[in-house]
């Protein structure tokens, strides 16, 4: 059944006119398409980031979407281009490392390498795949053609390396992997590694020489200033300041060291 | 009848990925709908600027469109979630004085304090009630359902204070309550408190220790690099540099007093 | 045949909620149309890049699509509005450059002067015309309304002079006009000017105080942190830096000097 839905993630920044290039290619090949923008704000070239928000945002869209991804550093050399079904979305993106978390809570159904040129554009530029190979592709899977078409079968997809935190009995050791624009710092830290509800209270956080004694249920649950923990709406540990912007407050970056304390 | 449109305004920051979580969350209930971002660069936490934004927006906008705007600081706390049916438009919104300006024009027909769980996603985060409660009510919404089954009766909107201008019979005294793009300064004083065409010429316009006589009818009307007086767009007195950033040119800001003197 | 894809090129900048006014206002004429932002991000008033970013875009959309433009410095002053039907599309914007580029490579059918005003907003402020008449003309054009509808035939467009390069037999002289979000130097030498593939290797680049002997085919070809010239997705002569921001690195500006010595 031909799906409607098809998002883009890319590092061409924002009010960039090659989004609108792409769309306009989409468009050209299936007018009744609902194209939604996921983020164009991935620092350029930053795959690892892309593979983050890509996995965050499309566990939110409904069956059948069709997710783009170009952050393409590789654009023109001899890196594959696949489309991989997984679970019951299509991704399309260089296979560069983008699809590594999206990959790793799905269940893989079939990865194709895109070769067969009919369903690119006639010409294809060697600087921008996306508009060229991606975004064709896309529409044509969008009015329902087979991803079996695009080409033959692809093994496997690059996969980067996430490191997961490290559990001991007394403390789990993770880190900042986001900040969004409210700089609320996000741990890799998901909830399921932190005791119960009953607990909480006792847990205490540490990142750099800031403490923080338990977790509440939400930003608002502080003195306006305070430092606060709790668990985000991508349900993993977030370092917040109440009313304020927490990695400015307290010079954070992603990729700081974040220490819980669980209660014996 | 069902509607098709539905709009966003939010301070989560262009790009941020919070805001297609919430497309998705709304495209998986109602495919059919138009989204149409109004803006997601309201200031963080900033009430009441996201109140003036809406307000001056909404009113483009036909009939029956679903407004859902998210700047809540209040997030998980107890500070209700409202849908309220405004003249033929519809607004869903947390009740923090979010639709003060909204209210003052429109004729309310029902407001519903959302209760029942059913229009919510299954997992509600404490954090993000724009993607989990707001975004599948207003998705609901647009598929038809009637807004008295989101929850009872809510007597009263929060109302925030937005001081008019005072009207003396010489002078009114307003202010800058906006500054868009282009560095024009947008006051609160509305067309209809000054006087008509014919004696537009002999207004005084004073901002600071500058000061405009007479108004012109746009932009161009000047000599570049001059500082002139005119109704904007919103039917409201701004002043503006011809050609240039009035707000960087005068160090001017929101909250500056305006001070328009009448002639005898 | 009504067309369903409009898209907007502005000065605006992005989360401008005039955007959106002028989304609600082509919405409540058609509710049945795909929007596409081009960009909004053109610097304020800028007619010349405008002119560049639409002529770049345009081409990728298909056959019926309309394109509303507005970088209007003259709101509101006597410069007319205009309607051209070029190749397959059409064009709404001010009469003041916007459509220099676009009409070169296209075959006009008709250019129609805005003017009836049963087609506009019934009231028109004379400072947002984009929102109150380019918006709705461009939403009746989609619902089938013939341009001849909207006003009288106008004879010739303003037209920006845009240098064109400068060959001699052993050399080209053009250069840059666009800066992309990587910082790749876009310059106005088309690939056509250029050597066949096999003479590549031979031409050399010079930017200010900076040589790049021969094209590569894509960014990723040299080594990282390098300087190289290629031909980018507009067909047209990039220097980039391999992973890194050329225009950084060189202090490189839009108008600055390409000089493409070639093999004898």
């Amino acid at each position: 059944m031909p799906c409607s839905i098809i998002t883009l993630t890319t590092d061409f920044g924002v009010g960039s006119p090659y989004v609108a290039q792409m769309k306009g290619v989409i468009l050209s090949i299936n007018t009744d398409v609902s194209l939604v923008d996921i983020t164009h704000e991935i620092a350029p070239q930053d795959v690892r980031s892309a593979a983050q928000v890509l996995d965050e945002a499309c566990r939110w869209f409904p069956e059948g979407t069709i997710h783009v991804a170009v952050v393409d550093p590789g654009v023109g050399t001899e890196r594959p281009l696949v489309c991989a079904s997984l679970g019951c979305q299509h991704f399309i993106a260089p296979d560069n490392g983008l699809l590594s978390l999206v990959l790793r809570g799905a269940d893989p159904i079939r990865i194709i390498r895109l070769a067969d040129r009919r369903y690119w554009r006639k010409e294809v530029s060697s600087t921008f795949h996306g508009r060229d190979i991606l975004a064709p592709v896309a529409a044509y899977l969008s009015r329902g053609v087979s991803p079996d078409a695009f080409g033959p079968r692809h093994d496997q997809l690059v996969s980067l390396d996430f490191s997961c935190p490290v559990r001991t009995s007394h403390s789990i050791t993770g880190k900042i992997t986001s900040i969004d624009s409210f700089g609320n710092l996000i741990s890799n830290i998901d909830s399921s590694m932190l005791p119960g509800d009953a607990l909480r209270a006792s847990v205490r956080v540490r990142l750099g020489s800031h403490e923080v004694q338990g977790l509440v249920s939400t930003y608002g649950n502080g003195t306006p200033g305070s430092l606060v923990a709790l668990i985000g709406s991508a349900g993993r540990l977030e370092i917040a300041v109440v009313g304020g912007d927490a990695a400015q407050q307290l010079h954070a970056r992603v990729g700081d060291e974040v220490l819980v304390f669980l209660p014996c």
